[in-house]
């Protein structure tokens, strides 16, 4: 087994992404979808994916347009924050934030009844930056963003609504679809995660880095 | 749907768990593995896990005797170690190491043809101390720990071998699972990843803190 601890990672990732474009057949995705689609099962393993990724009408290219202008992204997890390349961010002129931990995100959440990532998505709001929104965890944090696009407060340039679990998550995704306005990228159903929302975010920032 | 933003994450926790023990419906586990499958289930929304995990004999109990006196855990990458209740370990007298972005890491990975992920498991039994390995990304990581236990020079206290991916994946997980004398929890099959690996270690320490 001496040879399987030689293998570069590059090469792995190179014939990962050839497995799974074999397995997935005659599936064909839009252009800029498909690195999207194929990432995110390269770190999940889960072909389920292919079906529950719903992109909303041009999301990758306002996506990537805000990138390339420097947008930031915003996540709901330090674990989300933890996975997406930072370097390459850079590189762009962005930076990824989460305000999970931050001291006066814990005392609002506190005192106003709520979760630290609903205060988490008031604090972004009121950088008043452009953002991405990387929702990987907190179904709160998507309702809290669709009640302050409401109110005319964001304006997201992409809300990807990927968080996973049993309780809350399903309406909260439908709540992101039913935005006419916000461009998103909703993995439907049940599954998703902070590892799920720093794929789409390192697929969108390579289409950008690593032509 | 206001309300929706107003559910305190600890009941959101709880009742997640309740369904998934609905779900798994007359599956059992025995006692103290229970509390892991169905954290992994909770961290991914996938049930699939209820039938890769894997324990070796004792596995638990093992893990639990080390963490009680104060064992480290090392992961493969920093999304792990994010993922990690690091608050709750230290209650334990321990902490999480990632040595990825290492430099000396890095230097000794370039100089030996080799990838960071094994230069970290060299680093880690350096160390000399008691560790759990959350390997939830790397299969070079196993297959280093694999030749160290062999060789004499590591002692892991637990190894999760989780990694997620097509290519050297489900090997290094077998030659884990082929250890006579080391304990360990592996999913096997393809899936897997940092969150899964986090969700273990997370399951393990809870079992102990939150009695």
């Amino acid at each position: 087994m001496k040879e399987l601890s030689q293998v570069l990672p590059s090469e792995i990732e190179a014939r990962s992404f050839e497995i799974i474009t074999e397995e997935l057949g005659e599936r064909t995705f839009p252009e800029k979808e498909a690195p999207i689609v194929k990432r995110v099962i390269h770190t999940t393993a889960d072909f389920e994916y292919a079906d529950s990724l719903v992109f909303s009408p041009g999301a990758v290219d306002k996506a990537l347009e805000a990138l390339k202008n420097g947008a930031c992204i915003v996540t709901d997890t330090n674990m989300g924050k933890s996975g997406i390349n930072k370097r390459a961010l850079a590189s762009l002129g962005g930076e990824v934030y989460c305000f999970m931990a931050d001291e006066d995100v814990a005392k609002k959440a506190a005192a106003s009844g709520t979760t630290r990532a609903v205060a988490s998505m008031d604090k972004a709001a009121e950088m008043g930056k452009d953002c991405i929104f990387a929702v990987g965890n907190a179904p709160t944090a998507l309702v809290r963003l669709y009640e302050l696009i409401q109110e005319g407060k964001i304006h997201p340039k992409l809300i990807i609504g990927v968080p996973v679990g049993f309780v809350n998550v399903v309406p909260s995704k439908e709540l992101i679809i039913s935005l006419p306005d916000t461009p998103y990228i909703v993995a439907r159903g049940r599954k998703g995660g902070s590892n799920v929302a720093a794929a789409i975010c390192n697929a969108l920032i390579y289409q950008l880095t690593r032509k």
